[in-house]
């Protein structure tokens, strides 16, 4: 067995971030170094309070949360999505407070000790706007010397956008420092709607959690309820695109996570219609999928419909693979 | 049977430009009563040389062809596709010369008097860069009043551009007009690279062509050889999309042509990374089409198999549907 990824996570924590750290704190093939938090779903200090009453019930409290950027590089934090994950962040349940709180440094400085600590194997897994990396990019330019691999949830290629027509809510909400994160030396891979979209998690899932002897899985279950309404306008009936915990999954290598594609990802930092887009280089792949040499973007398309049930699985400790 | 449609078709005669203008000239459907020139696959000046010989050879010399712009509203001609279209536009095939001079007016006054003689039921057809449409608007704010409506091939919704990643090609070589033409108060149908991509002509159609007792037919086969060449390294053989000729049965509304969707359309007119994409808000789409009421933009996404078929019988004079 190889040992597991030593991993910083960016979040804002959110309910499908929810679910994510539950996958990442149950699977054997992640070890969670620290957490930052950052302004998107919900502000950066409410994703911190989440996050730790979320470790303390998943008996996890050892974990550092460092509260990051409230605002971001060019633009205040413009109140986060409500309407999707409750006034909370976590769909309005109210968890068993915790007694921890956040570290002292802030988000950037944490994801900096621990690009030290860990120097070489650290690997980054941000499910939010990527105002923090960015930020440790500025403090620290050497930073990417001592990673091992970038994971963002965000972005669109060839479909719609979420927040606008052309632009996911994580780059939209800061282009600027997801640019910084694109053009900086290190392998990063873009976990995108096109294959967000396309994995879900029912209410028959959630009832699984929600039948758990672990109070943990429980409240991950409590925390879906919000969620899987505000997509029946969309989906036409109750459930929840995978979007965190599909690039949770891909930064561990889960099986069934398909290969990604290494393609120019550029992104639109303009102030004009396509702002927050990832323009996604994809000429030439209607032969087949089409490696660019040097580049080193990725993009993650395609995923096994075996997913979901892997991550579920996982959630409730009875996963048998990593 | 209905009158035919009354078209002014403003073009940049290329080789996909010279199928739809055979298609226009044979199809009952069509009375093409002016053409305009544009730089784009050639220079303005070039697609008007070769649209009066293609008239002359086609046995339509009375049609007026009017030079348009041959620079795009804020930036220079940039010297066409030759790599595409052949150095002279049409392939590098050398056409019996028409003694027929271009219209004394340029393509907007063309397009502005034929929008009296015809006003209410012009519909105006674009296949190149919009550059003369923009300049008509400017100079007559009126002239959408006195248009039946506006089709164009032009855009990328959901499938990558051609230009750059994010842009085609007609839309690319001019943004500004474009945009002048998606806000004008008209109905709009954008015809994108989405649905010209999967609609192809093969060698054996072209061989249809070449075998006919029309010399004009002959002349159409002949000029498409180059240009089936040049999408090898991307279909992995000859063949043609059908960019333009769509364009031109949509116009038409040929059978086989799809329902479009009334859906916003904004040109990206920035200097960003998706200078001239066309952002067609696609969301909200996952339950089937839904069209957003008092939007006049258009977008087409589909058509029958049989469109090519119904291209080639009409060029040849054997279609017995409009």
């Amino acid at each position: 067995m190889t040992a597991p990824l030593p991993l910083y996570l960016d979040c804002d924590t959110g309910i499908d971030d929810t679910v994510a750290l539950a996958y990442l704190l149950r699977s054997p093939a992640a070890e969670l170094v620290g957490i930052g938090t950052v302004s998107g779903n919900t502000d950066a200090a409410q994703a911190a309070r989440n996050t730790l009453d979320l470790l303390a019930l998943a008996g996890s409290p050892h974990i550092p949360v460092a509260v990051g950027a409230h605002d971001h590089l060019t633009h205040p934090y413009g109140g986060g999505a409500p309407h999707v994950h409750g006034d909370n962040g976590i769909g309005g349940v109210i968890l068993p407070g915790s007694s921890a709180s956040p570290d002292t440094r802030d988000a950037a400085d944490l994801l900096l000790d621990l690009s030290h600590t860990h120097a070489g194997s650290l690997h980054i897994l941000t499910i939010g706007p990527v105002t923090n990396i960015a930020i440790a990019l500025q403090r620290d330019p050497t930073l990417p010397s001592r990673i091992s691999g970038v994971t963002a949830m965000g972005g669109a290629a060839l479909v719609p956008g979420n927040s606008t027509p052309a632009a996911e809510a994580n780059i939209f909400n800061d282009p600027a420092a997801a640019d910084a994160l694109a053009r900086a030396d290190w392998d990063v891979t873009f976990v995108p709607l096109d294959v967000t979209m396309n994995h879900i998690l029912t209410d028959d899932d959630r009832e699984l959690l929600l039948s758990s002897a672990d109070p943990f899985a429980r409240a991950v279950g409590e925390i879906l309820d919000h969620y899987l309404d505000f997509y029946v306008p969309q989906f036409g009936e109750r459930l929840s695109p995978l979007h965190d915990p599909l690039a949770a999954m891909a930064a561990l290598g889960a099986p069934g996570i398909g290969r990604s594609l290494r393609v120019p990802v550029v992104i639109d930092t303009t102030d004009g219609p396509s702002r927050g887009s990832t323009v996604v280089d994809m000429r030439g792949q209607r032969l087949g999928p089409r490696d660019h040499e040097g580049v080193r973007t990725r993009v993650l398309f395609e995923g096994a419909d075996t997913l979901t049930e892997h991550l579920v699985s996982t959630i409730l400790g009875a996963s048998t693979t990593p």
